[in-house]
């Protein structure tokens, strides 16, 4: 058993004013999927991107918006959990005036080779 | 995409003062893992059990001990993870004042069968 606070994982930068932190992975054992924490600093956005695999989200804190393939923006706060089946283009947006924290789970593929 | 509150998921009793929400399962298209959310009453605990596949968990509010196979509590707070391997016994107990969440990932055989 692991038990370890986010900020134990180191943060990696993911694009402008983005980090990624692998809190659960293949490191610590995981066998089929691995917990990744997001930070966004205000304005800032994931990537605009699709690949083959899901994610499981869940908005931790901060004010998002989740961009679809059609460009839609829906507005997501803490607490709001977030489907994005594969091959579906997606991002997460930091609307809001603080940090966008985001839990974000893949299957080991996803996070293999993103 | 789906995006939605836990609220939104039905709460199930999952033994006394204990409730669980699949958030993203099957029926929402999750091909691989799925996200449930708990709330565990004060004084309460989940089960003391294992069983053949991983926990991914998050903390996200009170305060909790996690019981390990040897029945060694450690404390785990907000935004503390918790990598539960397959077939390590395990609970969570609440030891706090108010509600327990915390957010725990399975793959999908064991949403089918616990």
């Amino acid at each position: 058993m692991i038990i370890k606070a986010i900020e134990e994982a180191d943060a990696i930068s993911y694009g402008e004013g983005v980090s990624k932190r692998v809190v659960i992975g293949q490191k610590e054992g995981a066998p089929n999927f691995v917990m990744r924490v997001f930070d966004v600093a205000p304005g800032k956005t994931s990537p605009y991107h699709s690949h083959d695999w899901e994610h499981e989200v869940l908005i931790l804190n901060g004010n998002a918006v989740i961009v679809n393939h059609d460009g839609i923006e829906t507005p997501a706060r803490p607490m709001d959990a977030v489907f994005i089946p594969p091959n579906e283009k997606h991002c997460l947006k930091n609307v809001g005036e603080e940090d966008l924290r985001f839990v974000c789970l893949v299957p080991l593929k996803g996070e293999d080779t993103e």
